[in-house]
């Protein structure tokens, strides 16, 4: 099992950690690369051409502004491609919409702005289709997290 | 290989239709039900439930408006969920918002406004992650497309 | 006169005071639950079917991003439900979209983005159908607003 | 039980009777006025002024465009009063955010953009908070729904 | 020449102070009023109504999020009412949308967002149509700050 | 009393004939000018600079798209200037924020979009200022709107 | 002087006629490519890298949706790229933001939404700074286009 | 090879040094001028006049809000006009929209908003159409971002 991440610049890290915990949750291996689709887009494809012989399974990619970066990725690939919209400016809109709004054929499953943990928990659940030991971690982990918040959450709040 | 196509009204099935036949295309066998997130949410759940018994790997969910119903499903399953937000006001920005922004842990892969069939090519996508014969599929599929889309176009047009 | 305030998260206390605020000058008794529809969806479903009996005329449920939990909850029960929109991005254009937008049947009585102390004075109205004291402090509510509001500018202001 | 339902032009009727239908389906009686808040505003507040004596109980009022008139009707009375945002320009965006972004303390109860149906069918829920047979009869119409929505659909759908 | 400006709330005085700058500029005396469309509807009415018997020639109202001040006014009254949308949320689009949106047959003259300095602006080129005085004060105006403007930015900038 | 209405092309015709029509009604005189911000710019400046010259006392222009003719006319002229935006894309909305959005000192009394009525009804009420009898045609108009308002709508609707 | 136009389907054919019309009406050459960002994305890299040595000097690539196509260009060559964000969804708006912002170091020169004529308008302009007879040429175009405009509205149009 | 930047307002400065800052790097001559399209029109069109005769090649413009500045310019001038939308509100939808959606004839070539360091690369790659020595630097130029690129994110990144 092994995820690759992408991430247009080093300034995107902070909010692409979340994918890294949420994989790091299920014990999931992953590469990260900063990889910008406009200015080394050469290299970007050279990467992407040799994860399937590296066995990587699924690829997260975060972009902001025209965050052209996912779809690229997913022109070059056939393994199902998470993107992550980052909010760079337009609170993110602008990114949301390059990302999802894809053309027939090449999807990119978008998760929620700057939501970068989404996208590493949707990549498990990805996996999972193929690991039977993921879908018994993320049943766990659903059990695990709803006993929390009901916990977290007994003693009530005061308004 | 099979999956599931959730739709919250029979009013959805002619944009929905793409699910279905990228799926064909690549033989993945798939049921389809009319079943609302909030006027049958019982029903509903009682439903998701029974995927998992039923061996159905991967869940597709149209919905347009509040377009809660991918969420709902994603809520009570670790299968992966596929939402296309279908168009009904405002352009389908409200669907795209209700099904993009989940909260952390329970993501929704997202795919383009009445997009269905980038819905059905995902699906394939995320099986062909467990199913070799799938992802050879895939590379067939787009080998193929590439050579088309260039004899459809080697003409060239006359602006 | 019993109203219930849900919430998906400690995180919106904050937001959410004003609803108990409002209740509260009108001595409405109500409880408050940290309830998320994605992450303990049974839990939810479970205590809203326990509200009816338990007494409880109305329902307020505060969300933001995809902020299904209020048509979630109107899903469930026949007790009027009063949105809050909460503003966790887009400007909460997200949440009001996902809360506003409900499909025909299943109305949520949505009100302005973070506008708690909104829901709870309508809460207030709706209860005050019902119950003629709460209508005659309604009407005192209003009338001393009126002359608060005047008082506090009577003098003018110096631009 | 009575429903006093406003409108600001002849032009709204067609979108507006959905309210009418949903009412009509519980027998609640109710009163249709034309009436706007800016071309006859001494008129339009002198018809609220008696609402409260003739008996109505809830107020529905639809209004596109700038869409001040169900804010300006909940100014003038206490009785709960519903928005339906009407599509005449912008998608509804401009009639949702007049009526929906309302000051503290006189909150509008906000459907969706023309989704007069569901304004009709709240102003039933709040209604059965006083009234025990209105709630009777939305738990039977609830359970109607479902089984008609599950034999409408029982039968599947091709996709 | 007399100007009266008005505003919701206390708050919106630092936002309004622009209006009363430019009106100081030409010397129009201007009175100021903070009074709520939604929370003091009779007061207000009163007040506009004896505008014009009280010699005031033109009106402002500065107000955020439903905004229905300067709509509310307009319709009580032919004198020009010029609205300045204030940003409290949404970036001011709900406020602007709410003012700019009138009906046929009442309009609203309105300004940018917390662009309050040319609400007062447009009012001194408003009353300029009737006192040539005031119409050579502002070619003056005009002069002078196009020589400020070339005078302050003569010497270039270093980029 | 003369006011002039500019419109960027022949095929704003249309949209514009309500600023006529509101002007006609008042007995105002007016003239129309088809001229281009972009196309014929010096031209422009040559008629705004002749308008005062011919007594011209209140300037209505209607524009699309990038919508700067409004703008550009208020810069050339201490004449007040309003602005009908058009909708050509986007709803409109690149040509409502063209024109409400003016720097400081040059504004534009914006009215609603496609709503030229209202930029008729705009000009007779600022010249309403300097005329009495336009006051009290004004006073008479209203007037009669409102009667026949209420006479239209006087038997009721059916919904 | 030679020109390349991309779109990315036949189906843009039309609305990307305007780019030839400008082209030609300056006898400028250009070679017209149908060709997917991404679903070819190896030959259009491969077309892109032929440009140079085929002596095209300027580009011009219209894309909806997500819109990846003039940026991928941009990031395969140094000649200057024009974009035009052709509306299929969302009024456009998805392909301007994709088109329009771009990362730092690879601009896309953006021109409006559907406006493939100022595209060639545009590369015209670029050309012009190169090829003095271009120069000339444009000043006569709009020497020309003025007294068109001029002598078609010289009438006057009738309100 | 010279280019001329212009901007509303000296405020502007810190956003639009990006375009200085491109042009230096590419050893490109450029002059700046503060110049209000609104406040000192007949100055801004003096100054256009005579760009030609001074040898400028291109201009770039940064304006905020209504952001008429580049149209303005563009409609004077035959030289390609490239326009930077600044954001002052609205996340600098108001700006972009109004520099884009320029009307057919009179292009501005359009960069993301606020990004003045593309406006000026973008002035590099039109001139180097003409200057073959500015296109061995622009090649260059990538090479070595794409070398500096890969150089710092060569060592990976800690997720």
């Amino acid at each position: 099992m092994k995820v690759a991440i992408f991430m247009g610049s080093k300034s995107d890290l902070e909010v692409m950690r979340g994918a890294g915990k949420a994989l790091r949750e299920f014990g999931i291996e992953f590469e990260t690369y900063v990889m910008s689709a406009h200015r080394i887009p050469e290299k970007l494809v050279e990467k992407i051409d040799s994860l399937e012989n590296d066995n990587f399974e699924c690829i997260i990619a975060g972009a902001g502004l025209a965050a052209h970066l996912p779809g690229v990725i997913a022109s070059h690939t056939t393994l199902p491609v998470i993107g992550v919209p980052l909010n760079a400016q337009l609170n993110g809109l602008d990114s949301l919409y390059s990302i999802v709004q894809m053309p027939k054929s090449i999807p990119v499953a978008t998760v929620g702005i700057n939501n970068s943990y989404n996208a590493g928990m949707l990549a498990v659940q990805m996996l999972s289709v193929k690991y039977p030991e993921l879908k018994i971690a993320l049943k766990k982990f659903r059990k695990v997290m709803k006993e929390k918040f009901i916990k977290d959450n007994s003693e009530g709040v005061e308004l």
